[in-house]
């Protein structure tokens, strides 16, 4: 089932989407719902982010390019970083480049959209507790990293995380590629298989520091092939099983510092 | 103006303080609100961490130790760093220290919360869309500490982020210290002017890169003196004109790893 945000005649609106149409819903999309017998065309709607996340987790480097290059042991500390929510745009809005830099790194992910509270959740139960999953671009300005080591800033700017275009609860995530494509050219396509720290290991490990929420987003790392693109170019994220999340690229004029 | 939030008979409400009571109010905090006449003695009440910031900020060291060792130019990049909402408990809770480690360190900070929308806003301005002022004590495990630099681990368990007692409304935050007490004795006392990135200069930058709203809150730094402190010790973060923040901290059974 794939649940959608969207804007209809000035209204926010949660739907189920299928074959081009979407059954608005009432309720709460994570427990208990209901169907209003509103439908609208999904050509009439403007899709949103399918969720603004309280939490946006993201991972560092968690892909390789073959299943030989798995690591026999996942790390003891993978890198983490967070994304705040004010980063979030849906599918077809634009991604703003930093007046002052010209390009950004564009970067095609699984997101993972939690649905029960969950804290201290060993690997073997955490699929218990996802609500589902949709694509996540981690756009990222890796100008703002700091040297030493900090991502914060080049992660976090308005604009920088699309999301999108639903929600898919009936994905099965180890069996899925993640793609990208810049301006049509494929750039990224690699299977879930590839990841070094695996979904349930990563958002196991994650609740055991923090309590995580409903519509908490753990993005869970992008393949290799991800580079840096420029204004005009137009980034779509892939994955079959959900659909594809597009946005171009454009300048901002607001410029940072002091 | 002192507001904090509270649990009264099992009910959460927001209050002004003054004098040991505390005035309920109904409305929004930030824009229009209303006294409903019922004053509670504050010694009858439980006081809560007096918001809930949708995001947390919070900068890396930022104190010298007296105004000659404060640089000429403040950094082009500053060190800047989440912590998430979950990590927010409220004065007298315990501070969990996670299993595995058996010391983690306090950090007290004067934190600002914002009271409106702001983006691309110039230090000038800064201060018209502060709603005030409360105490943060920034906890961290720098045994989570990724060797590349990232602190987002050790700054993100559960109770890691105390914050209160009350948010005061009127406050120049250029004239106050600053302080830490711990079982008693004083270990920080600095005064905000020994800020290596001041308050306005990094609410700006920080408004140059995302949007930020009321409830936000951001930590402007630790003064030196801060270190680690184990299980049975009690914490105290002070801004005379704020009030005081004790949290005791005791050991958490939940160990982190895969």
């Amino acid at each position: 089932m794939k649940f959608a945000r969207l804007i209809h005649m000035g209204k926010t609106l949660t739907g189920v989407a299928a074959d081009g149409a979407i059954q608005v819903i009432s309720g709460d999309m994570y427990t208990e719902w209901e169907y209003t017998g509103e439908v609208l065309a999904e050509e009439e709607v403007q899709l949103l982010a399918p969720v603004i996340p309280e939490k946006i987790l993201g991972i560092g480097a968690n892909y390789v390019s073959s299943e030989e290059e798995l690591p026999e042991q996942i790390p003891d500390l993978p890198v983490f970083f967070f994304k705040p929510s004010s980063s979030v745009i849906g599918p077809d809005e634009n991604i703003q480049i930093p007046e002052g830099i010209e390009e950004v790194k564009f970067e095609s992910e699984l997101a993972v959209i939690i649905g029960k509270e969950m804290k201290n959740v060993p690997k073997e139960e955490v699929l218990d507790y996802v609500f589902g999953y949709t694509i996540g671009n981690d756009v990222t300005a890796p100008q703002f990293f700091h040297e030493a080591g900090h991502w914060t800033l080049g992660k976090s700017f308005d604009t920088f995380t699309p999301l999108g275009p639903y929600i898919e609860t009936e994905l099965d995530p180890y069996e899925v590629y993640v793609k990208a494509e810049v301006n049509g050219e494929e750039k990224q396509n690699s299977p879930t298989s590839l990841m070094i720290v695996p979904l349930a290991e990563m958002v196991s490990y994650l609740s055991k520091v923090m309590t995580l929420k409903p519509g908490d987003c753990i993005l869970t790392g992008s393949p290799l092939g991800a580079y840096l693109i420029k204004s005009d170019d137009v980034i779509v994220c892939k994955i079959d099983e959900i659909g594809m999340l597009s946005n171009k690229m454009v300048k901002s004029s607001i410029s940072v510092g002091n």
